[in-house]
């Protein structure tokens, strides 16, 4: 937790459950990660935590932006980009969001398969593309692998189509899944394009760009490796591939820009102990859970730090859970949570590292349950 | 799909992804309901859509109402409902809201521990108060049991306790989970609940109520048995169980009342083949998924009807998924859906059985996209 979001909360005690962002913080961050990554251009993922106040920070910053959507490139150009500055990075689009974006200004758009390529080419003509390539996600706790991507083989054949069809193929992409902590992915992954892209360019196609993804982890429970390592390892394999030839290098953070920068604070509604017994299994239930943003907690993939007024006293494992009727809104049951024993319902609880992917993923009103106040401050 | 839904979807073209729902239909489902249990009042759990219309029309039909939270407890009332007619069921609620209820004249709280008993007696003094039991929840295509409920010795000792706190000790519950298909659930289950009843009256607690939950299932692909045939069985149990002295026996349908009411209408935004090969699967993209609304999908739990215009061509196995950059967002995947090969992006898909758990699911704005339209007629 920042200094100012620790100041913010102890004197104007918002009402919970609300997320709170050090704007000032993502600035840090945009920053480290330049400095990690000085022949990167930054597009931001904006899905992460669409607020204005971040966009109009990063837009001052000079960030780029990746959109996942129509909706997401409105808010970019609101907030101030130019339409040369965002990408539209979902290889599935609504033939009407590319007619926008592509009479806005937008010419960088991502694909995966033939179909969607041939959407862009109508809709699009002449608009620099993308190809998405599958890769390993081992070693990401939000993998994204199944779902995206395609083959070497049928990249190549697709971006021979792509200028065939009148498009400029401009470069490739992956993903090596979110909050990646192995540096290896993205080595073995730039090896890959690395050969394809050769690859294109002995067939004729003049491609100037290799979009290396997000990914980059921040530290929830358990260290991860600094960013400076990424940063190092990817422009180590990038030249061991590319030579001094490099294309223009792109990526797309997230998480690793927002995630440290907010705080949710909340509420315990009730702590118990399921079915009375003083051996039974202590619940902490707050009032956020699931469906009110925590989304990732899902599987228990995302593990957020959780600060109480009592920590350092006597604690012990504990089931943390939503203030919903819904069975499946558990946060952390598997692999328990150690909480103090003093912890009341009425207490104030934070839960740390929750800038991204929280406040876009709070369900309208599931149980009657108002959306996430949001302090950008 | 109703026929008036039908019609206004032909005539109106609403915007996709939109969410239509027959309130007539509800109303239908209302009755066919209170035939088959006759005795049993109906609270319906306003979490499975809280939309106004349809809690106007249930206040005209005499219906009760199962509240999740205090924002749920302010819509009934709004709609028209007297707080009498208003349980809290929420085994999890804040000390506010227990106020706020009580005081606006909400007299039925549930519990399933000591804690939340305690804060009832503190801020509803004397209020009515159920215990709910944990039971099996086999059978189930949404379980609830890991997170509610107590042991009958620990529900014994709380409802004793319940007395000495000054509260009314009013009766017992248990929710067999959503989506429950299995009649004998229903059986084992009440015939725990008398067990423990005639436990109680035994020890001098004046109990007068046993709250069978809900969970009464709905058709979605698979066929479901008739509700007539869990309204014989439950007043089967019921009879044998109690005798001529039956509790006043309440229910909380949510999904049986509203689901098969709504209609959700979308649009295909891409079919590809992921890799380009002609055996590669083939995948749907709808402009609708898990986050905008469809969070019963979790787990391919819920598996919704799928209806194209051209349903009866030849068809094949189809992965269906959303419209989001996130990995987690595929609808059926391991049990794929039989689609026709002939649907192409822009064309309407109508998901039925979608009246339930899908509009206040859905996220605030997840990748941008806006939030569910919803139309009641």
């Amino acid at each position: 937790m920042t200094p100012k979001i620790s100041r913010f909360l102890s004197e104007n005690r918002p009402a919970t459950p609300c997320l709170v962002v050090d704007v000032d913080h993502v600035a840090e961050r945009y920053a480290a990660l330049k400095d990690a990554l000085p022949l990167a251009q930054i597009y931001y993922a904006v899905k992460a935590n669409p607020a204005a106040p971040i966009l109009h920070r990063l837009v001052d910053l000079g960030s780029c932006f990746d959109a996942a959507s129509i909706e997401e490139i409105r808010m970019c150009l609101s907030a101030g980009a130019t339409p040369q500055q965002i990408s539209f990075g979902n290889t599935v689009k609504k033939v009407s969001a590319i007619r926008e974006a592509f009479e806005a200004g937008v010419n960088l758009f991502v694909f995966d398969s033939e179909e969607e390529l041939d959407k862009i080419a109508r809709n699009a003509p002449g608009a620099r593309v993308y190809c998405r390539l599958v890769v390993e996600n081992d070693g990401a706790d939000w993998p994204l692998s199944r779902k995206f991507g395609t083959t070497v083989k049928h990249a190549y054949d697709l971006m021979l189509r792509a200028g065939a069809l009148g498009l400029d193929p401009y470069g490739l992409s992956f993903h090596v899944g979110s909050q990646q902590t192995g540096i290896e992915a993205y080595e073995a992954a730039i090896a890959k394009v690395a050969m394809l892209f050769t690859d294109l360019s002995a067939a004729g196609l003049d491609l100037r760009m290799v979009n290396l993804g997000g990914g980059f982890p921040i530290r929830y429970r358990d260290d991860v490796p600094e960013i400076e390592r990424f940063g190092l390892a990817v422009g180590q394999a990038m030249t061991q591939h590319f030579g001094n030839n490099l294309p223009q290098m792109l990526v797309e953070p997230g998480r690793f820009l927002v995630g440290s920068a907010g705080v949710v604070s909340t509420e315990v509604v009730l702590v118990s102990r399921r079915g009375g017994a003083p051996e039974a299994p202590r619940w902490v239930y707050l009032d956020i859970g699931r469906f009110g943003g925590l989304a990732e907690t899902e599987g228990e993939a995302i593990r957020y730090p959780v600060r109480t007024a009592h920590d350092g006293t006597e604690s012990g494992p504990t089931v943390l859970a939503g203030p919903s009727c819904d069975g499946v809104d558990i946060l952390y049951e598997k692999r328990k949570v150690d909480l103090p024993l003093a912890l009341r319902d009425g207490d104030r609880v934070e839960l740390l590292s929750t800038g991204a992917y929280v406040s876009t993923y709070c369900s309208t009103g599931f149980n009657g349950f108002a959306p996430l106040q949001e302090h950008y401050i």
